[in-house]
């Protein structure tokens, strides 16, 4: 997993029908030789603008919906919490 | 997922059969520390050159299509709003 | 596979509930071309910090729990004997 | 997928016996973020030599066989036509 | 694919039970632009230090064994001839 900011909200108003309803947000790594990477993830768990989430990728992402036909490779897992400085 | 923009269609006279019909795309990525990648991608929602879209890549890219074996590893899910100016 | 030190533990309060009572470990890969890139992996196997550890990806990290519903990318499958120096 | 272009081929002798009779060549990317990356691709569409050619990885290179079995991540699926400019 | 020379031997006393019996190396990239990276590397070819090896990654390394459950990312599935000179 990595651990990325997310930074906005992604609106997408056409889009593959098995998307709808789903959250997407742009996230950002902060630090580490990754910093600076953007990826866009699935939420599901109510994270919010400015979070500093958990992030998984590939098969593993579409763990957290109860669908595995939905085409997302990242999902937030989990949010960091602040007590957190290391990362 | 990643976010690019379509630059070009892509054409291959000499493929595989299971790639029939298929639409593919160059997509190059624009921003953030993956800036200049480019990749390859199928498109079954209609998107065209100029369209910033959300792609998806790994297995989750076959489950666009109703066919698991088709040997597609990106696939465009969305196209992101023009009002997202974050992207 | 990759090598790196387990440099801290990660916590998350507000998580998927399939994440309940997993260890997340930040860890740092040295030396390489990837020296510098951190990643967040899951411990089962009783490593701590400071550990130089082996570490799978993708959907390989879920074979070393037993249930594959679990969303995770990243696991520690073994610790380094201190006697190897190359790495 | 990426396009890259074949610049040889390659033997391995001593080998798995579930790569028997799978012709291995040495592909590289041109242009982009990951311009001079090499990798080795399986071929079963009778590319050659100098083919720019389109590169899927991951499980959608085993689609390409009638065999999950086979070990290979990654597979040409078509040649790209040379009226194509942009890659 | 990738081809990467190994160079040297991985020991890990305290590991997953999953990977009892398995013997594990180390591999550098040579060439391209993944020159330096470094991976752990699954054998059961029967390859030593100093070989030239070509290196299949992700789910694909787990059909060199005969056990989709054990939690290996990589694996050598073949040892380049000496007679080829181009990697």
């Amino acid at each position: 997993m990595v651990i990325a900011e997310l930074v906005d909200n992604i609106w997408a108003t056409r889009k593959s029908e098995k998307m709808n309803g789903l959250k997407l947000m742009l996230a950002e790594i902060h630090g580490g030789s990754r910093d600076g990477e953007r990826l866009i993830v699935c939420d599901v768990i109510g994270a919010g603008i400015g979070d500093r989430v958990i992030i998984t990728t590939g098969s593993a992402a579409r763990r957290m919906l109860d669908d595995d036909d939905i085409p997302i490779d990242a999902a937030v897992i989990g949010i960091v919490d602040e007590s957190c400085e290391s990362v």
